[in-house]
Protein backbone atom coordinates (compact mmCIF):
# COMPACT_ATOMS: atom_id res chain seq x y z
CA UNK A 1 0.00 0.00 0.00
CA UNK A 2 2.55 2.73 0.48
CA UNK A 3 3.90 4.09 -2.31
CA UNK A 4 7.58 5.19 -1.76
CA UNK A 5 9.65 7.52 -4.32
CA UNK A 6 13.12 8.16 -3.71
CA UNK A 7 14.99 10.63 -5.44
CA UNK A 8 18.47 10.95 -5.60
CA UNK A 9 21.64 11.30 -7.57
CA UNK A 10 22.14 8.62 -10.25
CA UNK A 11 25.64 7.01 -9.93
CA UNK A 12 24.22 4.18 -7.43
CA UNK A 13 24.85 0.71 -8.36
CA UNK A 14 21.52 -1.87 -9.32
CA UNK A 15 23.70 -3.67 -6.25
CA UNK A 16 22.96 -0.33 -4.07
CA UNK A 17 19.29 0.12 -5.14
CA UNK A 18 18.57 -2.89 -4.69
CA UNK A 19 19.59 -2.77 -1.17
CA UNK A 20 17.71 0.44 -0.25
CA UNK A 21 14.58 -1.69 -1.78
CA UNK A 22 14.92 -4.26 0.66
CA UNK A 23 16.08 -1.82 3.42
CA UNK A 24 13.66 0.71 2.92
CA UNK A 25 10.89 -1.56 2.97
CA UNK A 26 12.11 -3.53 5.78
CA UNK A 27 11.97 -0.42 7.56
CA UNK A 28 8.17 0.09 6.98
CA UNK A 29 7.36 -2.99 8.54
CA UNK A 30 9.95 -2.68 11.62
CA UNK A 31 8.32 0.76 12.12
CA UNK A 32 4.44 0.56 11.20
CA UNK A 33 3.61 -3.17 10.79
CA UNK A 34 3.68 -2.56 7.13
CA UNK A 35 3.80 -5.75 5.41
CA UNK A 36 6.49 -6.27 2.65
CA UNK A 37 4.03 -7.18 0.01
CA UNK A 38 2.24 -4.16 0.24
CA UNK A 39 5.47 -1.73 -0.62
CA UNK A 40 6.11 -0.46 -3.94
CA UNK A 41 9.45 1.61 -4.36
CA UNK A 42 9.85 3.71 -7.02
CA UNK A 43 13.77 5.26 -7.88
CA UNK A 44 14.03 8.23 -9.28
CA UNK A 45 17.98 8.94 -10.70
CA UNK A 46 18.61 12.61 -10.77
CA UNK A 47 21.28 14.08 -12.45
CA UNK A 48 23.22 16.62 -10.36
CA UNK A 49 22.88 19.43 -13.53
CA UNK A 50 19.19 18.74 -12.08
CA UNK A 51 19.36 18.94 -8.79
CA UNK A 52 19.64 22.59 -6.82
CA UNK A 53 20.70 23.44 -2.75
CA UNK A 54 20.60 26.29 -1.69
CA UNK A 55 20.15 27.61 -5.41
CA UNK A 56 22.47 26.47 -6.61
CA UNK A 57 23.19 23.32 -8.95
CA UNK A 58 24.95 20.50 -7.60
CA UNK A 59 26.81 19.92 -10.49
CA UNK A 60 28.39 22.94 -9.64
CA UNK A 61 29.17 22.32 -5.88
CA UNK A 62 29.99 18.88 -5.65
CA UNK A 63 33.10 18.75 -7.04
CA UNK A 64 34.32 20.67 -3.77
CA UNK A 65 33.01 20.99 -0.90
CA UNK A 66 30.72 17.81 -1.51
CA UNK A 67 33.61 15.91 -2.22
CA UNK A 68 34.46 15.24 1.58
CA UNK A 69 31.11 15.18 2.90
CA UNK A 70 30.08 12.51 0.48
CA UNK A 71 33.07 10.49 0.48
CA UNK A 72 32.08 7.48 1.31
CA UNK A 73 29.03 6.87 -0.96
CA UNK B 1 -6.92 21.71 -14.31
CA UNK B 2 -5.90 18.19 -12.99
CA UNK B 3 -2.28 17.09 -13.65
CA UNK B 4 -1.67 13.43 -13.87
CA UNK B 5 1.49 11.61 -12.73
CA UNK B 6 1.82 7.86 -14.54
CA UNK B 7 4.53 6.33 -13.30
CA UNK B 8 5.08 2.92 -15.19
CA UNK B 9 7.66 0.18 -16.39
CA UNK B 10 9.66 1.98 -19.85
CA UNK B 11 9.20 -0.36 -23.12
CA UNK B 12 5.89 1.47 -23.95
CA UNK B 13 5.58 2.64 -27.61
CA UNK B 14 4.63 6.22 -28.37
CA UNK B 15 1.40 5.14 -29.90
CA UNK B 16 0.43 3.34 -26.64
CA UNK B 17 1.53 5.95 -24.71
CA UNK B 18 -0.48 8.43 -26.91
CA UNK B 19 -3.42 5.69 -26.33
CA UNK B 20 -2.85 5.91 -22.37
CA UNK B 21 -3.19 10.27 -22.73
CA UNK B 22 -6.07 9.75 -24.98
CA UNK B 23 -7.78 7.05 -22.88
CA UNK B 24 -7.13 8.79 -19.24
CA UNK B 25 -8.07 12.08 -20.29
CA UNK B 26 -11.42 10.75 -21.31
CA UNK B 27 -12.10 8.94 -18.29
CA UNK B 28 -11.64 11.86 -16.39
CA UNK B 29 -14.12 13.57 -18.66
CA UNK B 30 -16.81 10.92 -18.70
CA UNK B 31 -16.36 10.42 -14.57
CA UNK B 32 -16.54 13.71 -13.63
CA UNK B 33 -17.03 16.19 -16.59
CA UNK B 34 -13.41 17.58 -16.72
CA UNK B 35 -13.06 19.32 -20.11
CA UNK B 36 -9.95 17.49 -21.75
CA UNK B 37 -8.66 20.78 -21.97
CA UNK B 38 -7.80 21.19 -18.67
CA UNK B 39 -6.27 17.77 -18.21
CA UNK B 40 -2.41 17.63 -18.17
CA UNK B 41 -0.66 14.07 -18.08
CA UNK B 42 2.89 13.71 -17.66
CA UNK B 43 4.42 9.92 -18.51
CA UNK B 44 7.63 8.57 -16.05
CA UNK B 45 9.30 5.70 -17.70
CA UNK B 46 10.80 3.48 -14.96
CA UNK B 47 13.52 1.03 -15.17
CA UNK B 48 12.38 -1.93 -13.74
CA UNK B 49 15.84 -1.70 -11.72
CA UNK B 50 14.60 1.51 -10.49
CA UNK B 51 10.71 -0.24 -8.93
CA UNK B 52 10.85 -2.71 -6.33
CA UNK B 53 7.71 -4.66 -4.98
CA UNK B 54 7.98 -6.42 -1.95
CA UNK B 55 11.47 -5.28 -0.86
CA UNK B 56 12.78 -6.87 -4.44
CA UNK B 57 13.66 -5.08 -7.69
CA UNK B 58 11.19 -5.84 -10.44
CA UNK B 59 14.49 -6.14 -12.62
CA UNK B 60 15.14 -9.29 -10.53
CA UNK B 61 11.49 -10.45 -10.70
CA UNK B 62 10.13 -9.51 -14.20
CA UNK B 63 11.40 -12.44 -16.17
CA UNK B 64 10.45 -14.91 -13.72
CA UNK B 65 7.08 -14.42 -11.82
CA UNK B 66 5.69 -11.60 -14.28
CA UNK B 67 6.34 -13.24 -17.44
CA UNK B 68 2.50 -14.97 -17.30
CA UNK B 69 1.47 -12.29 -15.54
CA UNK B 70 1.77 -9.62 -17.58
CA UNK B 71 2.21 -11.24 -20.68
CA UNK B 72 0.29 -9.13 -22.77
CA UNK B 73 2.02 -6.38 -22.74
CA UNK C 1 2.44 -2.02 -11.96
CA UNK C 2 1.31 1.90 -12.79
CA UNK C 3 1.03 4.01 -10.07
CA UNK C 4 -0.93 7.29 -10.78
CA UNK C 5 -1.15 10.60 -9.13
CA UNK C 6 -3.76 12.91 -10.28
CA UNK C 7 -3.71 16.08 -8.85
CA UNK C 8 -7.18 17.88 -9.05
CA UNK C 9 -9.36 20.73 -7.09
CA UNK C 10 -11.11 19.46 -4.22
CA UNK C 11 -14.52 19.23 -4.34
CA UNK C 12 -15.02 15.78 -5.93
CA UNK C 13 -17.87 13.32 -4.68
CA UNK C 14 -16.54 10.01 -3.50
CA UNK C 15 -18.60 8.50 -6.03
CA UNK C 16 -17.15 10.79 -8.55
CA UNK C 17 -13.53 9.71 -7.44
CA UNK C 18 -14.42 6.06 -7.55
CA UNK C 19 -15.56 6.66 -11.15
CA UNK C 20 -12.44 8.43 -11.88
CA UNK C 21 -10.09 5.35 -11.06
CA UNK C 22 -12.38 2.97 -12.12
CA UNK C 23 -11.85 4.81 -15.58
CA UNK C 24 -8.28 5.71 -15.13
CA UNK C 25 -7.55 1.72 -14.41
CA UNK C 26 -9.48 0.53 -17.62
CA UNK C 27 -7.74 3.31 -19.74
CA UNK C 28 -4.78 1.76 -18.77
CA UNK C 29 -6.18 -1.67 -19.44
CA UNK C 30 -7.58 -0.87 -22.87
CA UNK C 31 -4.59 1.52 -24.02
CA UNK C 32 -1.56 -0.67 -23.67
CA UNK C 33 -2.47 -4.02 -21.73
CA UNK C 34 -1.89 -3.28 -18.40
CA UNK C 35 -3.98 -5.54 -16.19
CA UNK C 36 -6.32 -3.51 -13.33
CA UNK C 37 -4.63 -5.60 -10.81
CA UNK C 38 -1.40 -3.74 -11.30
CA UNK C 39 -2.76 -0.35 -10.98
CA UNK C 40 -2.51 1.68 -7.81
CA UNK C 41 -3.98 5.40 -8.29
CA UNK C 42 -3.62 8.26 -5.52
CA UNK C 43 -5.73 11.55 -5.67
CA UNK C 44 -4.36 14.35 -4.61
CA UNK C 45 -7.21 16.70 -3.51
CA UNK C 46 -5.82 20.23 -3.71
CA UNK C 47 -7.22 23.69 -2.75
CA UNK C 48 -8.01 26.63 -5.16
CA UNK C 49 -5.86 28.34 -2.66
CA UNK C 50 -2.85 26.19 -3.38
CA UNK C 51 -3.33 25.87 -6.93
CA UNK C 52 -2.06 28.71 -9.26
CA UNK C 53 -1.85 29.08 -13.18
CA UNK C 54 -0.46 31.65 -15.33
CA UNK C 55 0.90 33.20 -11.96
CA UNK C 56 -2.53 33.30 -10.00
CA UNK C 57 -4.01 31.30 -7.77
CA UNK C 58 -7.35 29.26 -8.57
CA UNK C 59 -8.84 30.42 -5.51
CA UNK C 60 -8.81 34.31 -7.17
CA UNK C 61 -9.87 33.25 -10.92
CA UNK C 62 -12.07 30.65 -10.33
CA UNK C 63 -15.37 32.67 -9.32
CA UNK C 64 -15.14 34.53 -12.39
CA UNK C 65 -13.20 33.07 -15.73
CA UNK C 66 -13.62 29.40 -14.66
CA UNK C 67 -16.92 29.64 -13.60
CA UNK C 68 -18.39 29.01 -17.51
CA UNK C 69 -15.16 26.69 -18.37
CA UNK C 70 -16.30 24.61 -15.80
CA UNK C 71 -19.21 24.90 -15.13
CA UNK C 72 -20.74 21.43 -15.81
CA UNK C 73 -18.89 20.01 -12.84
CA UNK D 1 20.49 14.83 -0.47
CA UNK D 2 17.74 12.06 -1.17
CA UNK D 3 14.18 13.22 -0.94
CA UNK D 4 12.02 10.54 0.08
CA UNK D 5 8.18 10.75 -0.60
CA UNK D 6 6.13 8.36 1.35
CA UNK D 7 2.35 7.95 0.33
CA UNK D 8 0.43 5.75 2.62
CA UNK D 9 -3.04 5.53 4.12
CA UNK D 10 -3.71 7.78 7.08
CA UNK D 11 -4.16 6.42 10.21
CA UNK D 12 -0.40 6.03 11.58
CA UNK D 13 0.40 7.84 14.72
CA UNK D 14 3.14 10.37 15.03
CA UNK D 15 5.55 7.46 17.11
CA UNK D 16 5.10 5.17 14.05
CA UNK D 17 5.57 8.36 11.64
CA UNK D 18 8.87 9.06 13.75
CA UNK D 19 10.11 5.80 13.64
CA UNK D 20 9.26 5.46 9.83
CA UNK D 21 11.63 8.51 9.14
CA UNK D 22 14.37 7.01 11.64
CA UNK D 23 13.82 3.72 10.21
CA UNK D 24 14.25 4.49 5.93
CA UNK D 25 16.94 7.62 7.15
CA UNK D 26 18.90 4.47 8.53
CA UNK D 27 18.05 1.93 5.55
CA UNK D 28 20.07 4.32 3.11
CA UNK D 29 23.08 4.58 5.28
CA UNK D 30 23.25 1.33 5.21
CA UNK D 31 22.66 0.37 2.23
CA UNK D 32 24.38 3.12 0.17
CA UNK D 33 26.43 5.16 2.62
CA UNK D 34 24.12 8.29 2.88
CA UNK D 35 24.85 10.39 5.69
CA UNK D 36 21.42 10.56 7.90
CA UNK D 37 21.94 14.63 7.56
CA UNK D 38 21.23 14.57 3.83
CA UNK D 39 18.00 12.51 3.52
CA UNK D 40 15.24 14.74 3.70
CA UNK D 41 11.50 12.58 4.20
CA UNK D 42 7.90 13.85 3.61
CA UNK D 43 4.91 11.38 4.39
CA UNK D 44 1.54 12.02 2.60
CA UNK D 45 -1.44 10.49 4.64
CA UNK D 46 -3.55 9.58 2.23
CA UNK D 47 -7.68 8.74 2.77
CA UNK D 48 -8.74 5.55 1.65
CA UNK D 49 -11.41 7.06 -0.10
CA UNK D 50 -8.73 8.89 -1.93
CA UNK D 51 -6.59 5.31 -2.83
CA UNK D 52 -7.22 2.65 -5.38
CA UNK D 53 -6.14 -0.67 -6.21
CA UNK D 54 -7.31 -2.42 -9.02
CA UNK D 55 -9.47 0.29 -10.22
CA UNK D 56 -11.72 -0.08 -6.79
CA UNK D 57 -11.24 2.36 -3.74
CA UNK D 58 -9.76 1.03 -0.97
CA UNK D 59 -12.46 2.46 1.83
CA UNK D 60 -14.66 -0.02 -0.40
CA UNK D 61 -12.55 -3.05 -0.23
CA UNK D 62 -10.48 -2.78 3.19
CA UNK D 63 -13.21 -3.45 5.44
CA UNK D 64 -13.32 -6.65 3.83
CA UNK D 65 -10.40 -8.70 2.09
CA UNK D 66 -8.02 -5.98 3.92
CA UNK D 67 -8.98 -6.78 7.38
CA UNK D 68 -6.99 -10.14 7.58
CA UNK D 69 -3.95 -8.84 5.37
CA UNK D 70 -3.39 -5.79 6.97
CA UNK D 71 -4.82 -6.81 10.62
CA UNK D 72 -1.30 -5.88 12.35
CA UNK D 73 -1.11 -2.59 11.51
CA UNK E 1 3.70 23.75 -19.66
CA UNK E 2 6.30 23.73 -16.85
CA UNK E 3 3.95 21.52 -13.74
CA UNK E 4 5.77 22.82 -10.17
CA UNK E 5 4.93 20.86 -7.23
CA UNK E 6 5.91 23.16 -4.16
CA UNK E 7 6.27 20.77 -0.77
CA UNK E 8 6.67 23.35 2.48
CA UNK E 9 5.33 23.25 5.78
CA UNK E 10 2.35 24.59 6.45
CA UNK E 11 1.18 27.86 8.19
CA UNK E 12 2.31 30.25 4.63
CA UNK E 13 -1.15 32.65 4.61
CA UNK E 14 -2.88 33.09 1.42
CA UNK E 15 -0.69 36.32 0.50
CA UNK E 16 2.11 34.77 0.82
CA UNK E 17 0.81 31.37 -1.42
CA UNK E 18 -0.31 33.92 -3.76
CA UNK E 19 3.39 35.73 -3.91
CA UNK E 20 4.97 32.40 -4.12
CA UNK E 21 2.81 31.11 -7.01
CA UNK E 22 3.12 35.37 -8.80
CA UNK E 23 7.31 34.87 -7.93
CA UNK E 24 8.08 31.40 -8.94
CA UNK E 25 6.10 31.85 -12.31
CA UNK E 26 7.86 35.19 -13.10
CA UNK E 27 11.05 33.68 -12.25
CA UNK E 28 10.72 30.66 -14.60
CA UNK E 29 9.75 33.40 -17.37
CA UNK E 30 12.49 35.21 -16.50
CA UNK E 31 15.46 32.25 -16.67
CA UNK E 32 14.30 30.43 -19.67
CA UNK E 33 11.80 32.79 -21.46
CA UNK E 34 8.53 30.41 -20.11
CA UNK E 35 5.33 32.44 -20.74
CA UNK E 36 3.57 32.47 -17.46
CA UNK E 37 0.47 31.30 -19.16
CA UNK E 38 2.14 27.52 -19.72
CA UNK E 39 2.94 27.46 -15.55
CA UNK E 40 1.24 25.35 -13.10
CA UNK E 41 1.91 25.15 -9.21
CA UNK E 42 0.76 23.32 -6.87
CA UNK E 43 1.29 23.59 -3.44
CA UNK E 44 1.27 21.35 -0.90
CA UNK E 45 1.12 21.94 2.57
CA UNK E 46 2.87 19.51 4.94
CA UNK E 47 2.90 19.30 8.26
CA UNK E 48 5.79 19.22 10.51
CA UNK E 49 4.90 16.08 12.03
CA UNK E 50 4.83 14.50 8.39
CA UNK E 51 8.43 15.98 7.36
CA UNK E 52 11.70 14.74 8.76
CA UNK E 53 15.23 15.76 8.22
CA UNK E 54 17.97 13.56 9.09
CA UNK E 55 15.85 10.78 10.40
CA UNK E 56 14.23 13.20 13.11
CA UNK E 57 10.40 14.68 12.14
CA UNK E 58 10.49 18.62 12.31
CA UNK E 59 7.83 18.77 14.60
CA UNK E 60 9.81 17.43 17.02
CA UNK E 61 13.04 19.72 16.07
CA UNK E 62 11.78 23.17 14.75
CA UNK E 63 10.68 24.36 18.13
CA UNK E 64 14.53 24.65 19.18
CA UNK E 65 17.35 24.58 16.68
CA UNK E 66 14.67 26.21 13.73
CA UNK E 67 13.31 28.77 16.01
CA UNK E 68 16.13 31.06 15.28
CA UNK E 69 16.76 29.48 11.80
CA UNK E 70 13.57 30.38 10.65
CA UNK E 71 12.73 33.35 12.45
CA UNK E 72 11.82 35.42 9.79
CA UNK E 73 8.91 33.45 8.48
CA UNK F 1 12.65 22.88 3.77
CA UNK F 2 11.07 23.81 0.46
CA UNK F 3 11.25 20.34 -1.71
CA UNK F 4 10.36 21.86 -5.29
CA UNK F 5 9.69 19.31 -8.27
CA UNK F 6 9.66 21.55 -11.44
CA UNK F 7 8.73 19.08 -14.48
CA UNK F 8 9.09 20.74 -17.66
CA UNK F 9 9.92 19.55 -21.47
CA UNK F 10 13.54 18.60 -21.54
CA UNK F 11 15.82 21.39 -23.94
CA UNK F 12 16.53 23.82 -21.43
CA UNK F 13 20.56 24.41 -21.26
CA UNK F 14 22.34 24.08 -18.11
CA UNK F 15 22.86 27.55 -17.94
CA UNK F 16 18.94 28.23 -17.85
CA UNK F 17 18.29 25.15 -15.49
CA UNK F 18 21.07 26.98 -13.04
CA UNK F 19 19.19 30.55 -13.82
CA UNK F 20 16.02 28.76 -12.75
CA UNK F 21 17.24 27.39 -9.61
CA UNK F 22 18.71 30.30 -8.49
CA UNK F 23 15.77 32.55 -9.58
CA UNK F 24 12.77 29.98 -7.46
CA UNK F 25 15.22 29.69 -4.45
CA UNK F 26 15.25 33.67 -4.70
CA UNK F 27 11.47 34.19 -5.46
CA UNK F 28 10.51 31.67 -2.22
CA UNK F 29 12.63 33.90 -0.06
CA UNK F 30 10.76 36.92 -1.42
CA UNK F 31 7.79 36.11 -1.08
CA UNK F 32 7.58 34.43 2.23
CA UNK F 33 11.33 34.82 3.75
CA UNK F 34 12.43 31.38 3.22
CA UNK F 35 15.93 31.01 3.42
CA UNK F 36 17.80 29.87 0.42
CA UNK F 37 19.87 27.13 2.26
CA UNK F 38 16.75 25.55 3.08
CA UNK F 39 15.27 24.83 -0.82
CA UNK F 40 15.92 22.13 -2.49
CA UNK F 41 14.69 21.70 -5.97
CA UNK F 42 14.57 18.62 -8.59
CA UNK F 43 14.66 19.21 -11.98
CA UNK F 44 12.85 16.50 -14.26
CA UNK F 45 12.98 16.80 -18.07
CA UNK F 46 10.29 15.21 -19.77
CA UNK F 47 10.34 14.65 -23.85
CA UNK F 48 7.14 15.87 -25.65
CA UNK F 49 6.07 11.81 -26.44
CA UNK F 50 5.68 11.81 -22.66
CA UNK F 51 3.59 14.73 -21.97
CA UNK F 52 0.24 15.30 -23.09
CA UNK F 53 -2.59 18.18 -22.83
CA UNK F 54 -6.13 17.57 -23.44
CA UNK F 55 -5.50 14.25 -24.54
CA UNK F 56 -2.37 14.90 -27.12
CA UNK F 57 0.70 14.11 -26.62
CA UNK F 58 3.01 17.43 -26.81
CA UNK F 59 5.55 15.79 -29.42
CA UNK F 60 2.15 15.59 -31.89
CA UNK F 61 1.45 19.40 -31.33
CA UNK F 62 4.39 21.31 -30.70
CA UNK F 63 5.81 21.23 -33.97
CA UNK F 64 2.90 23.18 -35.18
CA UNK F 65 0.65 25.09 -32.89
CA UNK F 66 3.23 25.61 -30.20
CA UNK F 67 5.73 26.98 -32.65
CA UNK F 68 4.84 30.34 -32.08
CA UNK F 69 3.45 30.34 -28.66
CA UNK F 70 7.14 29.36 -27.51
CA UNK F 71 9.27 30.86 -30.14
CA UNK F 72 10.83 32.80 -27.74
CA UNK F 73 12.28 29.52 -25.89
Amino acid sequence: MPVVHIHMWEGRTDDQKSAIAKGVTQALTDAAGIPASATTIIIHDTKKSDWAESGVMASETSHTANRETFSNR
